[in-house]
């Protein structure tokens, strides 16, 4: 299959065999990583906003695999949520945005409707 | 065993057999059950940050699924990353901006670097 | 919301901190917990299938991570898949072992129509 | 960086906006997209194994979206988890199964000391 999907995701990466208990070196470097792979990306409490793609965002994650094995982790592990739709087209760099304005429209209704 | 975790999660829930292609009113609704459960959350492009004592994060997220099954889905799918630590307190409600601040800290040490 | 969903779900855990590569051990803590819990469970090659009533399967989880801090991780993460459904009752147990049966059944057509 | 790590995987792929309560239809589309990859691979009740070097593994994931897409689903999540390792080389399709081998050895020799 020739077509490579526009992919919505979101990941999480785990360092295995660090005798440190926190990763912010690993997940920074993560950052580091996206910030030269072109694609729109956003850090949260709990992983990473990321989408493009479906190949270039699966890349971007193996190249954070990459260089936090680079900075000594011998094993990671990585939650991904990845998502694709071809109901419509989704404007580069506007998926993950897009959904949460979605939703707090809908939520906004709920104060207006509050208020009076 | 007794004692209650504290825990710092992140979840993504989704309707299944709703012939409805958007998921932002159930995302909607999940978010108007998290403003009753009194925990700290904070909604993103791919999920819902959320964290406090694990049996209150753990009912708040069944609580969604109650609530969605509610408005007519017939089946719910969530996927939730679970944090626990022994080795420091957590203070209530900064797990998750608590992580973000220390990876924007190493980040900014690279700009200052890089401007010298 | 009184009604405790039938959960159907599967979990992978990590330790974080540990010097250790493997993570085999913690895994295999798990599995006694799991043992004790009563529910249903079964090990595969990247977590666990684990189903139940929500608050006994969210326990018996968050019993793991009680248990492999006791081992010593100061930090576990754990990625938990779980799903409700009230379309129709899941006989106790059948959840996890009832979606394989029903993707083989499909499967085993295709295998006797391409006899023919 | 050039180089293909090799992942050993697991996946649970979820069609959005289909009106069937059942996903036992797109789950085994994907086992026939997968069975036509040459990779290492095995349902379980809440997802599958999947491993292979890192671009195949992605690939045949995004090929499984395609095809889940071509049977009519507008929109499909899925969650994957993706582990690498650089401390030691893992045979070629043993990555699942050797994780649950050294489990099992773990607590068969609990079962030989209760014997005692």
């Amino acid at each position: 299959m020739d077509k490579d999907l526009y992919a919505v995701a979101d990941f999480c990466l785990i360092p295995i065999g660090t005798a440190s208990v926190s990763v912010a070196e690993e997940v920074a470097e993560c950052q580091r990583i996206l910030a030269k792979s072109g694609l729109k990306y956003k850090m949260h409490g709990y992983g990473t906003n990321l989408e493009g793609p479906w190949t270039q965002v699966s890349q971007a994650i193996h190249d954070c695999h990459a260089a936090v094995h680079a900075t000594g982790a011998p094993r990671v592990a990585t939650d991904i949520r990845i998502g694709t739709r071809i109901d419509r087209h989704i404007p580069p760099g506007e998926g993950n945005e897009g959904k949460v304005k979605r939703v707090e429209e809908i939520l906004a209704k709920d104060n207006e409707a509050n208020q009076h």
